[in-house]
């Protein structure tokens, strides 16, 4: 289904960018799980736009309010309904007949038939604060069944800027460390490059991509179902459905291709009676369920579609035209994409997790 | 759900590497279209293992039979039931407790708590022969449905031996191309040069990795859901459920992440009333949405894990070990990998077609 | 899952009964359906209570408001919100540790270990709200794949007060013909003896039960899927989710099993090229397929189990105790669930209708 | 999905009557469960045509064989494949182009757009052979999380000869009444007359229908979920689903539309500490979720359409033709439909119960 994602703590988002609201219901959430309000909203305020001078200008203080699901902070076990109010919509920028380059206006006409005048739609990353909202709730279900799992998301690289950590150094980032700078980067002085990097492109009207990196660490071994729905697959589903994403790996991933079998291989040892590996080319996935150590992946973003520069493309009636785009956009859609890809994680996780119980009757 | 794929055309999969058989229910395949079987045999051949030097001595015919759903080779609308028979399993080669490094023993186990004795069991490649199968007759329907459809995979790389193809050239390239070499990569010379480091690879009893192209033509725009089941998330969910596949790219992919986005960007131009782009970095999706370019994506595999060589692991009871395997293993999936890659492209679009007709009731 | 209702046209409602509002998001809806919103409205008011002495006295203007997927009246094949504010909650009056008699208060708290202050929550008939909303879309896209479709329900039985229609005067029965009276049971004289049985039971504080008949006219044959989703199965299912209801018929139902088989069985005829049957038995489906005949089908509602009488029973720490009710309950459901069972009904054909698109490549 | 049935344990059936061979795949079987295949074949051999004088003749020994998914008795948690080969086909008895009445002839060739030379196909009863073998292996995954948990069903009437057992004389009724004789009605001197009334219709080339009791007993409370999957609503589905069914009512059903709500209501008791009702007539559910009182339902079975007396009827060139069947047929499904009924409870509830656990974190 288009708007749906998870199969047991099922999701259902609504809202276009330049409509009344966006939003999310959510189907299966366990009951009697505690909610923190000023936590829900931390995440919306980590992903909304205008939080700095990298960001989209627009003025949207996503307040997140609650219809349904949960009473005096507990959730009921029924479905919960969050919602934003769009405040700062301009249906107007998109009201047009051009075909912007690199936006799916001509593939959503080329689908529905139809160019609506309220903007971006769906295909807007402004939807992505539903998926958000809805990983607050999951964050709160996972702390309760495997409370040591913890996953974060930092900028892994911006255009040629990449991080260099040693498996060690990753393992040591913290949260902390990300928030540190605006970029989201743990690499405190490559985040001072990249916000450069990012403020050129600006000034020129032009954007760039990068990489983001996504860690779960202390994940239960046996998350994940064999054939379709391998841990790897969903996160790599998961991942792709961000706007702007063009790439995901796990593990050792495009790189771990060039090695030998001999080299990539992850030897098992006890470890205080726990079974851990000694190197992690898996990326701690093996046959599509993990095996307790960290699962590492990084995911492809392009540059932002949208440059201030004059285009030249065609109209929905195949007219050549000369464009210059209207409307408020990130250069870098990195940093608020961290939050994102994070909540996407939290999503595949929870799922798994309230899954994987019905596949042990023992526990 | 572990064992099905799609949402109206969905598949079933079922068997064990060293069981009875391995086969697969189709549900939802529409009626009346026409199944020639020697076609179907025609997949199952080109992915068996004894097909090369290059490949895994197993004997398999996979000789497909059909039980239900199809009369006449005519398909019926009621589930198809096809299954192939394994009649050289050794489950002895698997009957120890050796948790073998990179296999998924030690998942497995955590996951279902026991370590069957039929060896890999849904880990194995050998699930993928289901895969190709329920591709074979969803080709078929692809057939009906889009006539001018084409998906074609190829290898694209080994270990550091890549292709180098422009658009253009790859825009040519043929199945007869493709299958012109036992590697199944197009471009003849350096099929030599793979051939040759993969038996060095194998004479050595270590193996080697590498990447798959896969490339969808003249499909339709407004093929793939918006938000969550976008055509790339789908794709990438596909790919990174088959066996050791490690990392997933569309269009530009990771290269794209360093290109600011007026470079990247692929403005319209119209042909002939047609709506084409000038360049294909988004890889014929925009929006999760197919524009009607070429879709264009690669796909990393990992070294088989398997290597003739000692190695030192433990035992499921903690206890370090020296393990050589036994077993019959390919020393490179990649050239069988391409048909299951083509396979699981194969059932990713003709669910998005079918699909796409409940969303347009003018068709 | 829970809340959620749908294959294809699938909706996810939300909302309880004394919490703030309630609603439905419609994930699969196509495009470019026109919505009137006055018609969509008319839903509802038929659904509210207050509207006529013999239902709840509880005020709810059930005024709808959309907040996503519809834009200037046209659909977007987006997902739809829909929700309606509740205003006149008191969640006071049932903040109480008492289990109500029949109510779900004591399977609810077995189920989620806790008792909302909220009252009935999902459990009360509040809910249904959302799925005549959804209804009210639904029947758009009905409207534009199968014209002369229709779908119409009425209060069959009030106690023993039961319709007695020939097949030939049912088939006459007009939308106008139901909603002649407070009742909506098209025998006008038989609804003033209802209307004096129900306003009889409510001056004694007591309830009364009774039954639906839902018509589908003029489906078009091959509507249904075989085995599990036979468009019975699919109905009985819609049926029972309404609150309380008790029982399903469809065709003949518990009476047939009391012909024989020479005397139930439908002949087939030929009119005008059509091919009809000469009795309908069977109620329009057989093998779980529609054809083409009227679905005719039965619904049993239990009384409402808020008696306004002295009831002894236990509360949640096991004590015995007194109980007369408050809140504002409906002496008989009937009414009321005409226009529930009509959007259930609504709600099986849109999607039946969207999945058989699907199957026939040829259309 | 057309063939597929349940949400966590799903099957997914295949076979045409008169095709190879019949059977299921099942997806989401915990691993560690214990199949006694004797007792999985009795399960077969009760719903087996041939067992006694009143059921068809065609000769079916329904040996079941496991094709994967299990290893020396124990379930791996993979998906498990079950066959049982079709031996006595005759599809020439079915090679010929008439509607018969009552048959799903007609809506299957509106749906399909042909009319398949193989007979019935997925609307024989043979299918329900793939019901009973899931049923089987879901029956001791029940007795692993439920172990008190037992279905039982029974012949409840045949035409109208119809058993009065008091409440208390139901609760005692064990499956060795009910296999005490070929009717399986616990009444044995009624089962006598049933036995009389299927003989004299047999006699005379007629058919006849009755109704089937369900009895879940000692289910916990808390199953079922709010709103659309309510406990009854998703057995009305599956009982629905069962060939020839007409109708389905639980607890007091259509004639608790006659009682008045204080007659109605079951007032709450404590018993030892546990929450018991004094009465039943909500037949162990409220708001959808049963209460731990038993489960009790009746479905209505219609005569068999298979009536060996010429009929007028069509062909599918829509030309009158008298006709009298060929083929092998039972006078009265409902002894072998027992077997289903039982095993569709059983279906609905391993399902629910593997739900339950992703509801309840505390478990």
């Amino acid at each position: 289904m288009s708007s749906q994602f998870g199969d047991i703590f099922r999701i259902s988002t609504f809202g276009e960018s330049h409509g009344k609201s966006v939003g999310v219901v959510i189907d299966g959430c366990p009951p009697n799980i505690k909610i923190d309000w000023a936590r829900v909203q931390h995440w919306l305020d980590r992903r909304r736009p205008g939080q700095s001078a990298l960001t989209s200008t627009r003025q949207e203080a996503d307040k997140v309010a609650c219809y349904a699901g949960i009473e005096d902070g507990i959730t009921l076990g029924t479905p919960i309904m969050l919602a934003v109010r769009n405040c700062d919509q301009r249906p107007s920028d998109y009201r047009n007949d051009i075909l912007r380059p690199s936006h799916a206006d001509y593939s959503y006409l080329a689908k529905y038939g139809l160019k609506p005048s309220s903007g971006g739609g769906r295909a807007s990353a402004r939807e992505t604060v539903s998926r958000v909202a809805a990983a607050a709730i999951a964050e709160r279900v996972i702390a309760t069944i495997a409370p040591a799992l913890e996953i974060i998301a930092w900028v892994d690289s911006v255009s040629d800027l990449q991080c260099n950590f040693t498996a060690e150094q990753r393992r040591k980032i913290t949260p902390a460390d990300i928030e540190a700078n605006s970029i989201r980067c743990p690499d405190d002085s490559l985040a001072i490059e990249m916000q450069e990097l990012i403020t050129t492109a600006k000034d020129t009207g032009d954007t760039v991509g990068g990489c983001l990196a996504v860690s779960i660490r202390n994940c239960p071994a046996g998350l994940g179902e064999p054939v379709f729905d391998k841990l790897e697959a969903k996160l790599a589903h998961a991942m792709l459905s961000i706007p702007a994403t063009k790439g995901f790996e796990i593990g050792s991933g495009f790189a771990g291709t060039k090695m030998s079998g001999s080299q990539h291989n992850d030897p098992y040892r006890s470890q205080n009676g726990k079974v851990i590996t000694t190197s992690n080319n898996s990326g701690g996935v093996q046959g599509g369920i993990s095996n307790g150590e960290e699962i590492f992946m990084r995911i492809a973003c392009k540059p932002v579609s949208t440059v201030f520069k004059e285009q030249t493309t065609i109209t929905t009636d195949r007219k050549p035209v000369k464009y210059t785009p209207k409307g408020r956009h990130d250069p870098c859609v990195l940093p608020r994409a961290v939050v994102v890809a994070e909540a996407m994680a939290t999503l595949v996780i929870v799922d798994l997790l309230l899954q994987h119980k019905t596949r042990q009757l023992a526990n």
